[in-house]
């Protein structure tokens, strides 16, 4: 239904700011997407919000006709408002002229088929929602299936992590597990874990990557934990020149990728 | 010398506070570095703080003794003062036990010494603070001699940025320029300038990089510009299997680096 509020003190405006928080995000079970580019990558992946915020009165995509349509059709609701609410809406910094309100979607482990993609993506305590939703936008890249989340990540359904995703959030499979878990379902099948360790002489390079390949990826200040590289199939180390041994999480993992995606192209 | 500050009023504060803007940061000549990793890391570089700002009546690491010892002995100032007055001045998001001020370091394009290092970054119109810092953190990782910034960039002695480069702000030469006086400079002697662009077949593993070699990065949002990827050498393209033909541009920059890298290795 498509309506217009006027009023700053709309209830459903409290609402939906809410979900910039992640205990409110959880409870409603509802997720912010903002911007054409990211809403329009999310339907053509099939998913629409089941509300779309948009500033009325000024020009307008052909793409966002086309969004509206289908959110319309959908039996969602298309909701104008001033630029001024919809900066209390967005947030000042980066205020969009159009917001969605999805439903969340995480994926369970048990419904990962993990032989519809050759890379998988798996971060441990990843703390910056930059780096994961940067993660996403690699997966998506490299032809990944998913990010497998262990631990306790930050949230991959916030506002910041959305904008970093660029849209693969909904192009990617996202899972969140426990470190047992996710070995319990990775034994029961194909699949091989790669670790990047700094106790190894294996070269990224000369190793033999195998298909389900499941890049594992430590928290930004600790790396992986030991026994955790100890359960990797493969630990291997990038070269450094530098001075510091360490790059940044999000690159770790995406000079990992395509290695393996290289490797997998030459076959 | 060795002092203390025990008053929120004191001017001093409301000045190195004022280092968190960038206007205030040009006029003075200075820009902020917290934590001891990054600090230590400036040290062995050469790079010690004018006043380095610490939390009193806590346990200290050996290497903040070294750090506090070295900036003394080099006539700088060490600041005890208060967690309170700490927290005021680093930010209430990530309040560190140490702040330090440091000299800027821009180095002009002229004082490059281009055959010192196989590789260099260059970015164009960067917007984003972390993904600044982390090139510089990338480009310490793969041996790069430094970081071009072409066109307005976000500030590379940002607080943010400085925090993204873990120190690479200091063992990396940063050099900010406009572009016609970097392709002056740049065709005065040996260098192959490498782009990444959507207008070319030209995989970059199958591209031959020679050194020292200019990885070229563009705008978060635009990519380059047409007429900039014009003057490259090679325009190289990246696999893309998603989605989406996008990835983030510090992970492009660290790509193509590690490429270049392998590249180079293999000779």
């Amino acid at each position: 239904m498509r309506r217009e509020i006027t009023g700053f003190s709309n209830p459903l405006l409290k609402e939906v700011r809410g979900l910039r928080e992640k205990k409110l995000r959880k409870r409603a079970g509802l997720f912010l997407a903002e911007g054409l580019r990211i809403m329009t990558e999310a339907r053509d992946a099939g998913f629409l919000p089941e509300m779309l915020f948009r500033v009325k009165d000024r020009e307008v995509h052909a793409l966002e006709i086309a969004l509206e349509a289908a959110v319309l059709v959908a039996g969602g609701d298309v909701i104008e408002t001033s630029a001024e609410i919809m900066a209390k809406l967005s947030g000042k910094d980066n205020t969009q002229a159009l917001v969605g309100v999805y439903r969340d979607h995480a994926t369970a482990l048990e419904d990962i088929d993990r032989s519809q993609a050759p890379i998988w993506l798996v971060a441990q305590a990843m703390r910056d929602p930059g780096n994961l939703g940067t993660m996403l936008r690699t997966g998506d890249a490299v032809g990944a299936g998913g990010l497998i989340l262990i631990d306790d990540c930050t949230d991959p359904f916030s506002v910041e992590a959305v904008r970093a995703s660029m849209g693969a959030i909904f192009t990617q499979k996202v899972v969140q597990c426990r470190w047992d878990d996710f070995l319990t379902w990775l034994r029961k099948g194909e699949g091989q874990l790669v670790g990047t360790s700094l106790r190894t002489d294996i070269d990224y390079q000369s190793a033999t990557y195998a298909a389900p390949c499941f890049i594992l990826t430590g928290n930004e200040a600790q790396g992986l934990p030991a026994d955790y590289e100890d359960e990797c199939d493969l630990r291997v180390k990038m070269p450094m020149r530098g001075k510091a041994d360490s790059l940044n999480a999000a690159i770790a993992s995406a000079v990992m990728a395509y290695e393996v995606l290289n490797q997998f192209r030459r076959k």
